[in-house]
């Protein structure tokens, strides 16, 4: 089915937005009323625009207030409808929206807006337009789909349809299997949004809210369904009201909003790109350095080893058990500092994970391999961190550390390392994408989302994880764009021994993060403990926490960059990430960091 | 009263913000759990440092989910609060918060909540403090100040007494009335915030959206006369959760704190600063400039004349009849460019003026006068812009224009100019506190908070005027911090004849912002015109709108540094700004400085 986006929903001038809709592969728009006005194109020169992009215009939108009024308002509104329609002409669209009127001149009357509307259908037709009506969710008398309906029923105008918009259906909390009960062709168009569940103003949740589908709480892939078995062949239109996209660049927006239709299409059984490779581990984080002292001086001190070298490239693969950290001293972006530029995702079928990421446009990365290097999938996540599919020790597929070569140093035994999670710092106006993006096309599946409060701000994150826990990726975002707070990233390194492994690294010479004694004494207050054991955390500034399942104990380095290492156990099937005691870390680095300045 | 803030309220570290609150002059803090946790200060080094800045802690908060437990639930919260009412000793404060339980094993059990409650403050006591129960507004089985009161009645301990948070009575929309049936001293803390009137989820409402008195929509004043006739003798102590404040400086905040309290103090009775002297008109606009040239040449073509010169400062005085713009070329923030850096507000009684602004925390600015210039009494608004109360042609007070010498060019004349408004662009983090500002200390009235849509983002703009729209000034703020597109200021000029202004521009060589042909072909959809009306108003892109009083029309001049001209004619008592046009205006200005920068 062809897609369509409506122009609102992206930022910029309206040649931008079109530009945007095209390059995403959109192929069309529905012009949005204010954009128009705005522009300094004709509207035969915007329709020209259109086809030199691609793109048909489906929809000018909206008209309002335009039905069951007292008679002279009504000639006033038919006269504003005309203009409107001979505009559509010249836009070279064939359908207009007409909204459900908020008027307090309307009255509640169906037979009367029936028979009005079947009037302006009347002008419509005579401009070569039809009309498409629609139940605003703060409709004054209409505010239901089935309502909508039943007008444009009873009007019985061939030029006369109906709307549907996923929001204001499940915003209303409507049943959508009522849809079926309207004829295909009379549903003139749909246009789909998303909206995460808030319990609010249901205007200002549309105006300011929405979302693409996917990224919010709403069943619109359900809702779909059912319009798809009324024979519906029209666009599926995304019309997205969101202060943020408001404020994001249209190019990469468009992208987003696309991705999120392939994902519908797919989950309604409209397309089948490659099926979901879910990743099984982390295979490695590789961090990209213009320095590698400091940073493998800490892997050092944690017991890693150097025990690879790449054949071709300067990159050093640092070992603990099955944790593997690569450091790259290349020639990568070094005004970044030290910082997590990668992550390996051991992927049962590596080909495959790729194929649907380009499928759901994720740039696909090329790679730069000398002759004999080993085949390495890789594809860019919305943050810019490169996601390589690779394979350790797997039968028939070729071992990704092919490509280096052993240095004679054993990795580090002992304890069961591995990497525990990720944290990474996604840009401000991209968090939803990002959990969209690691849900649709890695196959992960989305935690709750969780506030933290920061001593600058609060940050919000949100762990996406493989259905056995093995691969977790935590996603966070600061307070507000430009924040520095936000910028850390972590590699959370998970071991059966959090305290022998703190010990070693401070003996070691590795500095651990400093934890206030009110901490600790907090602690006492609320838990109990083994002889010496709170003595123990005290002394090596390990943090604590239970839930329902067990428990969770955790300790920080100091950071390199923009990068630090978490160091932590858990024990009897403990499911969180410490988020109780984030405050208190967070406020531990950020005096570190005043101190590391004064 | 004394006055107190809670550590919630302000961002930073502890110690940042207890030398914020301090500095703002507050008595007391209230000392929240995690600020507590986070610091590397042990309790009595607390003590010790809030001591030093003249601080006392008032309230150690929160304990949680104590009440009407099982009975093992309950005797690990009761070893939990007595770690607490110790940790609360050597804090040195005497009185703790409990909130409502809303643990999901508390019961529905008031009998067992007081009994609980009296043990809790059995404890308490041999701690030598006291405990203050207060209502959460989503407590799972006391969620009302009058159902908490009940409980604490009932209980009869001489520890335990109540705690009223506005933002938990108004919230729920419990009348306030009934806290007069509450003895004084059995309220043992009042926890004062306000909040925008918004239809959300209370709980959220409460952890992201409390702002300071007089900044939302509670009557918080009228709440506080109920508890004053309590005798109530405790501290007025704020305690706000808000997103903003949290990523905001600690300082300007708490200054704006506790200027909130003074006008909430002296809303209740409580306090009499210098009565408010409202500003009857706008005396001049002045701005500062690297380079005069630019922005004479425009006030030249809109028929303003250099009608005077500052006589010891490089500061010229432009007229056209009660319209006055300075341009001040001496050593200002050259890095700004062109901008709007003080507002000459005509007063009654400009020393009155300034004296309330001092005693409601404005800074005075210090003014370098020469021998023989006229005392003129300025404050700084909190976006920086200094304000001057000054007297033009007013028996008995000295003219601002004594400091000024005659050119010999008579003021520009016809067409009744004067400024009919001027919009000053907000720091992101002060929109509510700058509309406070205005209306606490000038006396002005708050009009609707608008939306206007940017291409590349939501603008957010209020008017605050004088009783009779003599004095109208539009405080806008951009989507997120650092937008440029908030960054521009604009000073609106009245005239009885905009079409005759625009065109006498054009002539003398300025250049008016065109407007684009599909605004004013939707005009002719909306509206009916006078024979060739609309072809002048496309001719010189003046734009249109109307009201139940009357009509407005208005253009725009190009744009020197940060800084342009509206010109506009209001006919019939309009009342606006005409924000319909905005977007279209914001796009138009987007698209002259994309062809510019092209």
């Amino acid at each position: 089915m062809r897609t369509s986006i409506a122009t609102v929903s992206l930022s910029g001038s309206l040649t931008e937005k079109l530009t945007a809709a095209s390059r995403a592969g959109f192929d069309g728009v529905e012009i949005f009323e204010t954009d128009l006005l705005a522009a300094p194109l004709t509207p035969e020169e915007v329709r020209a625009r259109c086809a030199d992009l691609g793109l048909t215009v489906d929809l000018y939108q909206p008209l309002r207030d335009l039905e069951a009024l007292p008679p002279d308002e009504f000639a006033r509104a038919l006269r504003r409808a005309r203009h409107k329609f001979e505009l559509a002409r010249r836009l070279g669209t064939d359908t207009v929206l007409v909204c459900s009127s908020v008027s307090p001149h309307a009255v509640d009357d169906d037979a009367l807006a029936a028979g009005q509307l079947s009037r302006i259908a009347d002008a419509a037709r005579e401009h070569g337009v039809r009309v498409a009506y629609e139940a605003l969710a703060w409709g004054r008398h209409v505010s239901t789909y089935d309502h909508a309906w039943r007008i444009v029923e009873a009007a019985g105008h061939p030029a006369l349809g109906t709307c549907l918009d996923s929001f204001h259906i499940l915003s209303r909390g409507s049943d959508p299997r009522g849809i079926e009960d309207i004829p295909g062709d009379k549903i003139f168009f749909l246009q789909l949004a998303d909206a995460p569940l808030l319990a609010m103003d249901v205007l200002q949740w549309s105006r300011h809210h929405r979302c693409f589908p996917g990224q919010g709480g709403f069943d619109v892939a359900g809702l779909l369904r059912h319009v798809l078995r009324t024979g519906y062949a029209g666009p599926l239109s995304l019309e997205v009201f969101n202060d943020v996209f408001r404020q994001s660049e249209a190019g990469p927006t468009a992208v987003d909003a696309q991705r999120s239709l392939r994902l519908l299409k797919e989950a309604a059984g409209l397309d089948t790109p490659p099926a979901p490779v879910v990743p099984t581990a982390v295979a490695f984080a590789e961090l990209v350095t213009p320095d590698a002292a400091p940073v493998t001086a800490v892997l050092d001190a944690l017991g890693f080893t150097r025990a690879a070298r790449h054949r071709g490239k300067p990159v050093d693969l640092w070992q603990r058990g099955e944790a593997r950290v690569l450091v790259n001293t290349g020639p990568g972006e070094r005004r970044d500092g030290t910082h997590l530029a990668a992550v390996g995702l051991e992927s049962p079928d590596p080909h495959g994970a790729a194929r649907r990421a380009e499928a759901l446009l994720a740039p696909v990365l090329p790679r730069r391999r000398a002759p004999g290097d080993a085949p390495l999938e890789a594809v860019a996540a919305p943050d810019g961190t490169e996601l390589f599919f690779c394979a350790t020790r797997r039968p028939g597929l070729p071992d990704w550390r092919a490509d280096f070569e052993g240095t004679g140093h054993a990795p580090g035994t002992g304890g069961h390392w591995r990497v525990d999670h990720l944290s990474l710092t996604q840009p401000w106006h991209q968090f939803d994408e990002a959990v969209l993006f690691h849900r649709g096309v890695l196959g992960l599946r989305p935690q709750e989302s969780v506030d933290v409060a920061d001593p600058y701000g609060l940050l919000r994150s949100r762990a996406v994880t493989g259905e056995d826990g093995a691969v977790r990726i935590v996603l966070t975002v600061g307070p507000a764009p430009g924040d520095a707070t936000a910028h850390a990233q972590h590699i959370a390194l998970g071991t059966d021994d959090v305290v022998a492994a703190a010990r070693r690294y401070r003996e070691a010479g590795g500095r651990l993060l400093p934890i206030p004694a009110n901490y600790h004494d907090d602690l006492a207050a609320r838990h109990t403990f083994a002889d010496g054991e709170l003595e123990t955390y005290r002394e090596l500034g390990i943090l604590y926490d239970r839930d329902e399942y067990g428990t969770f104990r955790h300790c920080y380095t100091h950071t390199v960059g923009r990068v630090f290492f978490e160091l932590l156990q858990r024990d009897g099937g403990y499911r969180g990430y410490g988020a109780v005691n984030a405050p208190v870390r967070l406020a531990a680095q950020h005096a570190v960091r005043k101190n590391a300045v004064a």
